[in-house]
């Protein structure tokens, strides 16, 4: 537990490989996480090949780790699978809708975030690519997905070439509720940010993109409302594409 | 990692509390975790008030655990609080679309079910509650939950009253692909489904409900595709009226 106190998000990797016994080992293990009605609605693509990383870079907007890390992993939503067992098993499945995309996708989640906590726990640096449900329709291209198969996050594993600092998090208490949600007064807002906002890190970032406040950096520049609303968009196209809408 | 590998969900606990300093130490290491941008898009309400357990109840089909359980966490997917720091940092938010509530929504699994890993470890036990999506707006409404903000999931967790068998998992080869998603042929389908339809718990069911195979105990009973159209439906409403449509 002392390890995930302190653990951070490790972009540079060794060239060290990872070999296919840990690699399957850790997997196996974060496939005993909980899984909707024990359906397991979720399968997992192993990239190593160079030429394959090469392809899913663009996806990932060329970010550096998907060409550094040993192993990258994608981990899909998966309806296909036991929808095929259904119809072989003269069952007639309902699974090509909103709430079943859900539950694989809610699925698939889980297993990465335990695949990432035990990869940790065995000394390998972990990074999410939330860029995975930007241009998923490259990504099922690539990685030849089924209908019933949505891309739902992507990691990039392995040995950690240094340490970086660990970054800021909110105080606790901005996050629990007891009993209800207690709302935000602006006062709460100023109290929570406060320490976030007084991080020489973050006031460098206004400066370097000319902004007044540090929330102008996510709304102008890294989370736009215009980049939102396309990625929607495209993300409820994807998703009617795969059979899940 | 030895202790994840022998993981159970666990429905039945001891009467025993949870001290707070124990649950905070918890939810404070589970808020280590990854998440979009650093933007921390979840708040987790905290149900341990025998009369709060009760009012959720019906939200989650009058499960056991729900009442037995000392504490109860709402995991929920969290726009609002960041876009209210927005909004008093002269910035102007866009995150009322579907890409924006998905990123929440995986920020809260994540935090979710790093929660449940360090519980185990704890010596907790943790059940998900599946039904969080069925019901949204009772929960919604029970703990008050503002615009842009969604329940996720529901754990339940305790101090362990018995441990329970653990539950069977397909062969993780049937789950891994390597360089590409690697469909299956029925043949695959056969292999990769015996062992689960060789279990005599598995058998009984089919008996139980009448069935001619543990397929359609599925299909016909426990997700049938009348419920999960429904709930999709009332799932994209809530989603609408919670500003995120």
């Amino acid at each position: 537990m002392e390890s995930m106190k302190n653990r951070r998000t490790v972009r540079k990797y060794l060239s060290k490989d990872i070999s296919s016994e840990l690699l399957n080992d850790l997997l196996e293990i974060s496939f005993r996480a909980s899984t909707t009605g024990n359906m397991q609605l979720y399968s997992v693509v192993v990239t190593r090949d160079p030429e394959m990383k090469e392809r899913l870079a663009p996806a990932h907007y060329h970010q550096p780790a998907i060409k550094t890390a040993p192993v990258v992993l994608t981990f899909c939503a998966d309806f296909g699978r036991f929808t095929k067992w259904c119809e072989q098993r003269k069952a007639v499945p309902g699974y090509n809708n909103f709430q079943s995309f859900m539950n694989a996708f809610m699925d698939a989640i889980i297993v990465a975030q335990t695949f990432c906590t035990v990869a940790e726990e065995a000394g390998l640096g972990i990074c999410y690519l939330g860029t995975t449900t930007y241009n998923p329709q490259m990504i099922i291209e690539t990685l030849k997905l089924p209908k019933l198969v949505f891309p739902a996050t992507t990691i990039t594993v392995g040995y950690p070439d240094g340490m970086p600092e660990q970054v800021d998090r909110l105080h606790p208490d901005a996050i629990i509720h007891n009993e209800y949600y207690n709302d935000y007064t602006s006062a709460d807002i100023d109290r929570i940010y406060a320490y976030k906002e007084s991080l020489a890190e973050n006031r460098r970032f206004i400066t370097e993109n000319a902004k007044e406040t540090l929330a102008q950096v996510f709304t102008d520049i890294r989370y736009t409302k215009k980049d939102n609303r396309a990625i929607s968009e495209n993300f409820m196209k994807v998703l009617q594409q795969q059979d899940f809408l």
